[in-house]
Parts: C-alpha cells; structure tokens; sequence
C-alpha cells in the first residue's frame, strides 16, 4: 500500500465524534460559538458567493446541494428532504457538508451535518432574536416540538437570557419528549395544551412545526403587540405557518430575500412587499426592532451562508484533538502526471 | 458510544481501496465493464436530469459540482482544476463522488474519483471511438502523454483492437514515463519526436493536452480523410487543442451540446454549427460514422452522466468484497423526533 501524503488525507467527523465535540464543548458554549462565527460572516455578507441552491425533485422527496464561498474556503452541505421517511424508521433531513481550500480546490473537512445542522438553525435563530427581540424577553413559546426544539430552547437561553419555555404540539408525546430532554437543563419547562396557552405571557414566540400544506399556527388575534416571532417551519414552497394579517402587521426580517420570497412565509405576500436582511441589521446599516411596540418577525429558511459558518467553526474546532478521522480521499501520485504508476505501484 | 443503524452507514471506497479494486477485477476488464455502464445509460439518456454544473471560479482555479439522477439514484462529483498546483506537488485535479437513493435521500456511496474519473474517461472515448471510428483501426496516435494516457491508451486497446500506439509530448520525459509504463502491456510503443511522427499511419489520434489558451496541437494538413479523432483536452472556455480548419473538415460528435457548445473544441465555431449527439448514434437514431473517408471528431468534455454511470457501477461492484469502509455520517435516532435525546445518550 502506498501511504497516501498529508494533504490528501481530510478529516472526518463522524456522527460519533460530532456528539463527543458536542459533549466536550458543552452545548450552551457551541451554540454560542456558533452564533458567533455566523456573526462573522453576516458581517461580510457582499463578500460571499450567493449560489441559489441547486435542488433535484421527485415524487417523494427532494435531493438538495447548497454551495457558497467567501473566496478563502469552499462549502457545500448534501441535504435530503423526504418527509415520509419517518414511516419507514428513516429521518426525514439527513445532511453532511464539506469545506475546501479556494487556492488548491483540497477539501479539508467532511463531516455529519444532521446534528450540526440542528445546532446552526437553533444558533442563528438566538443570533437574530438578539438583534430583534425586546431586551427583557425572558419567557418563550415553543410551538411544534420536533427534533429542533431543545436546540432552539437552549440557543435562547445560552444567547437570550430565556429563562422560561412554554412547549405546545398537536402530539402531546412530543411536548412530553422535549420537556423530558429539558428537565435538566437551567431552564424553566411549561407544557402547555394548547398554542394559546403556550403563547402567554411570551415575548418571543417560536414556530417549528413541520405542516407541509400551508399551515396556520399562528393566528392574527394570538400575536400582541411588542412580540419576537421566530418562524423556522416554513421552509419550502407551499410551507408556511402563519396567517397573512400577522405578516401585514410586522416588521420582516430575512437571511436572502430572493430565496425567502420562495420558500418562507413572505411566499404569501406580493413580491414587492418589504423585508429587511437580517445582515444589514447586524452591520448597523438598517434598524432592527424600531420600538417596544413593534412585532418583529424572523422569517428563516436556512441559508448556505450559515453552514458555511458552522464548517469554518468545526474546522478550527477539531485542531488538536482526536474527534476527526484521516480519510484517504484524494489521490496523490508523487508526480501528478503519473496518476497510472501509482496504482500500478499498488498492485501487490 | 450508540450504535448507528445499518442505514446510517456510508459505504466508502478510499483511494487505496479503489486501487485494490482496479487490481481484483484487471484495468482491461475495467474499462470494458465501465464502458457497458456508460453505454447503458446513453441509451436511457432522455430520462436523465441534466443540471448543468454548478462552478465556483477564483484567480487561480474551479470548485465544480456535477448532479444528476435517473429518477432512482442521485449521483454528483466535487471536482477541482487548478493548473497552478503541479508547481507546489499537489493535484491539478481531484474529485470525489457521492451516489444516493432518490426514494430516501440517504447516500449509498462515497469514493474517490481522481482514479475513477480518468477510467470513466478513458471508457467514454473507447466506447464513442466503437461507434465512429474505422473498423479495422490498430493504430492510434497519442498526443499529450500526461495523467490521463496510459488509460486512454489501455481502453482503446480493450474496446477497440487498438495494437500500437505513437505517443508524443512537449516534454519528452512525459513521453518516457507513457512508454515505461505501457512497456509490460500487449500494446506496442512507439515513442515519437513530433506530432507529425505520431500521426503517421494512425487511423484514431487522440488529443490530451492541458494547454489553457487557445493550443493548435493538430493543424489542418496533418489530418487526412477517415481518422477518428478523440480529443479530451479541450474542456473549459479559452481551452481548445484543434484547428478550426479540421473542424469544418469533421462530422462533429458530442456528449451534450449545451455544454460542449461552452466548452468544447466546437466553442471555435458559431453556435449554430452543426453536431451529432453521441446517445443517438448508439441507440441508433443518428448515424455515425458516414463512410470510409469521413473525418469523425469526438468533442468530448466529460459529462455528468458518464460520473453517474462509474458510481452505479462502483456501488454494483463492491458488494460482497471488503473494498469499502462503512463510514459513520448519517445521525439516525430511535426517533426521529428525539435528535437532541441521542446526542444526550451519547455523554459519557
């Protein structure tokens, strides 16, 4: 066997390894950390290659590949969307990404994105709650309480100073599932029965519910004034979560509108109607929330940028430590023209 | 450590493994197979997705990703070009690929491509030459003796009766490692000092240079009638390897128009310049080779497709052999609803 040379080998970090990187961090610092190198980048939006995503469709599913780059590194995440996998004991979102050097076109990262994906979401939603939300919000609704939902508590208290969360979902089991995962956290648990309940006394209120038809989770009359919406379940066309009048009455806030305008709950509203990006906001150049009144919404539908972020951050991550494996990935003859003499040399 | 389910492993084929494979079945057996997988799916090509590829430039090179589907496996390639990287000993090119189950979304295969895609290649060019070039061609002229033609050289020996080869290069020394390293197969080698030598009594000349600017590797009164021409190197804009004098002169085949017309040596001629799609000549809906004093000209630029063929056919191949590692990278939680419970399980 010939030992294959030092950049020809990538790290991988395993779904394995994700959870002990996880666990050796601790998650409130991840999230934090997270949120911080998605900061970064939202600080140098212009810079970024804005790829729309490109998507392979079927009958049962859709196939997804979600490139960008900051002219540095390279990345893309693979992301499958098949909501009846669940009947068959398969995940629904199933993800991983990669990261490459811009100057050589090596990868130097493969890893799992399911859960890394999960932290990001939950990350980037805190982040922008943080520029949004009223400053004394310290109670909030979880309604749809999924897969993403303890991520999303936790991001809230690690960067929000959320100290209460007020758990709602059409399946009682589930509430039960998230309030069981949280009970022993530092947050305060509410399971509530009903979306009304769930939504008293909140201040910010989270969507995460996994309806594919056009949904309504939210109606008009439940929305005061003064409230955060962070609405994360419309993702797609035809998937949204909140009545139109609740839309008239905020202030928007989006990652990139021209894939928002698709796939968000703004797919409702004329084209035309106004939005803010969300990384104007961070770099002061337009208003967050313009007063104690204002019902702000974050209508997130999960942009490449973001997993852009996270790669970058598991890549200095993992540096010194045993969480990542070589993979024996590229080939790497001695002399680039004799890609063939390698392998002959590799007959035994 | 939670156990992943049999579904949540990856099957991976490193670059030794690959290497090992090509040595278990034979490079001659190989590239017949290959061919067959490639041929097969030529002949369903209208059911294929066909994305163009997804690219990300920068100063000094590409990022490509290469999709598409077939309606029950998804496949793509990440594949580099970075000319510059010869002078600091790394790859011009590197690639891997992934295939996935479109009924799923999960992946099924990962493995390494930089091999794989010079077989594919050379099997795609053997395959076209079976449909166009003459009957009773034994000698072909290998002009450009680099990564890439060793293969070429071996594939039309074991697809189309080639004998003898006549191998030029700029650089003798590349010469010399082509003549080495074919030196124990059935081929016979002739080393030559000019492309004109090359020529001499070939009745295939293959072009595979990597020339970047506009490159005049074949001028007009070097190609007489009832040549095929295989020419591979011409394959990104600004990067061509004919005279446009022999392209008047040529039946003109091509893998996909859209992108050759971008790409190929064909990117000399107007847009509307006529050419034969290589699919319908091997189901037979166009005609290949006219007759016996014909010019034929294969414009090749690699295309998605033949990618998805090699990963079909490295999936088939590695079943039951231990030439794949399972690799960790899909999460897969007892419930799908409870990603945050495994990740909890997970400390230690």
């Amino acid at each position: 066997m010939t030992q294959p040379s030092h950049k020809a080998l990538v790290p991988f970090v395993s779904v394995d390894n994700m959870m002990r990187l996880i666990h050796h961090i601790g998650i409130e610092p991840m999230l934090r950390e997270l949120a911080g190198y998605i900061e970064e980048d939202f600080k140098r939006w212009e810079l970024f290659d804005k790829t729309p995503r490109v998507a392979s469709h079927s009958d049962v599913g859709v196939i997804e590949l979600m490139p960008t780059s900051d002219g540095e590194a390279y990345g893309f995440k693979y992301v499958n969307g098949h909501p009846k996998n669940t009947r068959e004991g398969l995940q629904t979102v199933t993800a991983f990404g990669l990261l490459a050097d811009v100057h050589t076109g090596y990868p130097v990262l493969l890893t799992e994105m399911t859960i890394l994906t999960a932290m990001r979401t939950a990350a980037m939603s805190a982040l922008a709650a943080r520029y949004l939300a009223p400053r004394d919000a310290r109670v909030m609704a979880m309604i749809g309480n999924g897969a993403q939902s303890e991520f999303q508590c936790l991001a809230f208290h690690a960067l929000c100073g959320v100290e209460t969360v007020r758990l709602y979902d059409t399946d009682p089991a589930a509430t039960a599932k998230t309030a069981r995962n949280l009970a022993k956290t530092a947050l305060s648990v509410v399971p509530c029965t009903s979306p009304e309940e769930a939504i008293e006394g909140a201040q910010i209120i989270t969507t995460c519910t996994a309806d594919k038809q056009y949904a309504t989770i939210l109606t008009d009359n439940m929305v005061g004034s003064g409230v955060h919406i962070n609405a994360i379940g419309g993702d797609c066309p035809g998937k949204t979560e909140l009545a139109p009048a609740i839309l008239k009455r905020s202030d928007i806030f989006v990652e990139y509108p021209e894939q928002t305008r698709i796939e968000g709950e703004i797919q409702q509203m004329p084209a035309d109607h106004p939005v803010t990006e969300l990384w104007q906001v961070i770099t002061g150049q337009a208003k967050g929330r313009r007063d104690a009144r204002a019902i702000t919404l974050f209508d997130s539908v999960g942009f490449a940028i973001e997993d852009f972020s996270a790669l970058r951050y598991i890549r200095d991550r993992i540096k010194g430590t045993d969480m990542f494996e070589p993979l024996d990935m590229l080939a790497d003859p001695d002399d680039p023209r004799d890609l063939f003499g390698m392998v002959q040399r590799a007959k035994v």
